[in-house]
């Protein structure tokens, strides 16, 4: 038992986990959840207590009360989208990561970057209407899941649905790489300074999951508009003469990070979502500098996990490790903002 | 050891899940196979006993032997396909669950009844031919692993297609929902009064998900006709912020059903059979009222088990623990019709 | 600890799995890599050693050093994709499998009349151009992980296609079966005399597992050309009323190559690659007479060697386990060729 800190985090995302993982690392937890959704975290043991806020915002003004409990927070990816960046960089408790890759997260343009500095395959982003090679993918800034995103075949078809995104509303205009897509879940630990996969996954996403399912003459018939919506993931392995690039992407991200976003850098958990075209190349569409939802396909382990550890370890669980290690090394300060 | 009851079930199914869950919960076993099986099952050391029939509607036939054995009845999808609901009724062994609810889960205008009692969303379907929304998918009654559904693109392609079925055959014309699919294993305890979840699947139906690898153009040359014959199941898991949604649509099915179906209702393994659309809302094309072929993904647990108990908890096992705990607490008429 | 033999097999493949395997059964482990892959497998503490050689061809160069360390040899499919099978008949360390067997899997007409022998269904082959009813698909010979087969939708598109395939190169232009894709994982034990199951997946194609999600009539302005490279591996379990079926194609190839690959036929781990058509008939695309890569889903089990095994057993493990048990008893020359 760590008596020390309890781990929270909010009602949503990966919370099952990331508490699931905390109570097998032996620390009290404690959940953050809307009014609605508490009836449904009551049925796990492993959850010990259930604050319950009138909307998710609200979270800063239950601060004091967790600082009594000497929580620690752990985010997932609803702590963006649900308070907004500025309020997760006023956040006063002991927060696990670093705050200032959020900006890196969020911009594109910043993330572009640091992926180049990193020598990351990306697909091309177009600023000039008229170097666009189609189809394309428009990408609206902010972490919202893949609803908002669309697909445009030609430059008609692009006109008309730029139209529909509000007017103060940042986006890309990626190329659409045509290829099978695969997420690479990541851990860096800066106590022994190695990157892990933890695991990795297939994003199942409404509707265009389903649109294999109809028959391509019905297909045209019904005029559907392709949408990306998440809901779901499935589990997935990765040729094995893949894995050492998987690998070195990793560490690249990671070393770019350090000299980017000065000085800890990237650290924890983190996902590239990648592409992967006929020749066998990655595309990287994207970073998660968090846990990513992926995950909970692996909460007993994956069969990357496996291979280094003895027990089933979850990226929560591994989080709640790495936290043990620093505390037990007196290091709190290293992997936590 | 439970000294006092054997469990036995049907060679077909789930009946490796539901034996070998029996096996871990200390029951002995037993299978009753047709001579093609036997020396397939032959394999499984969990197995103590295999009695041959000739055909799958002499079970009834051998219930004396069974009831020396002291057995006890584990239906799985196989016993209404193979022995028809009547025969299912006429059983004098203790059967695990409430045979009432066959009538229920067979008659479709029923199971709508009874899922619109409880606020479940349900696709449209239709009587009047002029009210259609196309495409459509049409499902004849009784439990047939998907083999008989088809897909209709509008009236012309509709009455063409209804004129294969036999004329004493029930059908249903159902709103065809564009949307990902999502199978949420469920399981009721009437000692516990709590419903939980167990899994998830997809299913993998021949040939409507092989469609997709076969370029829309190629398509409309050979003019496949889709067909939903599942022949397995794959794992996911869902978006987490939907979760609450799913135990609550389970809770409310068995409140309906110990109104519709009283006094017991419905209880043990059961499973909705979703469709998932952009906007994040849960269709359910059809309840069933017993364990579903994909519980057999998860044989050595799920990461939903996995988050209730600490032993790998595939349904099977959970229906032998619910059987060792109604025992345990003289409860087993709760358990058993 | 077993102290007389070391495993060791080349830095690709099921690498990972083969080894963690064999250190789960206490065998020390070796391996062989190419410079550029050093980094990545060092951060798996269950490879003991590991031997860079320059490029894979050096592997025989490395025999008297490996046989220093009683080393038995594990090949998987990179053994054959970059020695060549020439090269792995000259090895002189003990190696795991009938090397006897290497010919009849990389010849597809000795494959056809295998599989005939065994009363296996496989797709129609065609010599005569006449006579074939499209669509079809050419696989070149060779174990390439799919890359370089194509399809072909008459006989313009084959013509064409088949002039970019260099003149000395063999292939095979088999029909296109419209069914769902299923790959079973078998292991045959000379020493228990078994067949046993230990997993499937469905493999992971680019591009043809991304053309789905692309709308039917982006498709065709595109006219994207499919292609079969696998790059990972996705789990799946079959119908249970299927497997005595699966379980008996897999006996009936072992027992079918005892007679035309004497004396000892095939052994150890193999799979058949089927195809799955609406009237649940199995159609056998390929066999692999060796361990697949999309077994590395199962390094820690699979829902079917946990009917079989209390502990997780890959079909890594499951090799060092036969070569454990076959040094016990003697008859390590029944399956080291």
């Amino acid at each position: 038992m760590n008596n020390k800190y309890s781990i929270v985090t909010l009602a949503s995302h990966s919370a099952l986990q990331i508490l699931k993982g905390a109570k097998d690392e032996n620390f009290s937890t404690i959940l953050v959840s809307t009014p609605d959704r508490v009836s449904f975290y009551q049925h796990f043991p492993f959850i010990d207590k259930i604050i319950t806020i009138p909307q998710w915002s609200d979270f800063v003004t239950i601060e004091p009360q967790l600082k009594k409990e000497n929580a620690v927070v752990i985010p997932h990816g609803s702590f963006v989208a649900h308070l907004g960046i500025e309020n997760n960089k006023k956040l006063t408790l002991p927060y696990f990561g670093n705050k200032a890759v959020l900006d890196w997260e969020a911009d594109r343009d910043k993330q572009s970057d640091w992926l180049k500095q990193a020598n990351i395959n990306t697909p091309e982003e177009y600023s000039d209407f008229s170097q666009i090679k189609y189809p394309v993918i428009v990408k609206t800034h902010g972490a919202d899941g893949g609803s908002g995103y669309f697909y445009a075949k030609n430059l008609k078809d692009l006109e008309e649905k730029l139209k529909t995104i509000p007017k103060d509303k940042k986006y890309v205009i990626q190329q659409y790489v045509i290829g099978v897509n695969l997420y690479i879940h990541y851990f860096y630990s800066p106590l022994t300074k190695q990157i892990e996969i933890l695991g990795m996954d297939r994003r199942y996403e409404t509707n265009v999951d389903s649109l294999g399912r109809i028959p391509a003459q019905n297909q045209q018939e019904l005029t559907i508009d392709p949408s990306f919506t998440v809901v779901g993931n499935t589990p997935v392995v990765l040729r094995e003469s893949m894995m050492p690039e998987a690998y070195a992407m990793g560490e690249r991200v990671v070393a770019a990070s350090q000299k980017l976003i000065s000085p800890k850098g990237l650290f924890g958990p983190f996902c590239l979502e990648t592409i992967i075209t006929p020749d066998l190349k990655f595309h990287i569409i994207e970073i998660s500098c968090r846990i990513v939802a992926g995950t909970n396909i692996h909460i007993n382990g994956s069969p990357y996990s496996d291979l280094l550890y003895s027990e089933p370890m979850s990226t929560g669980r591994r989080i709640a490790r790495e936290i043990n290690l620093a505390d037990k090394s007196n290091q709190m300060d290293l992997i936590f903002d």
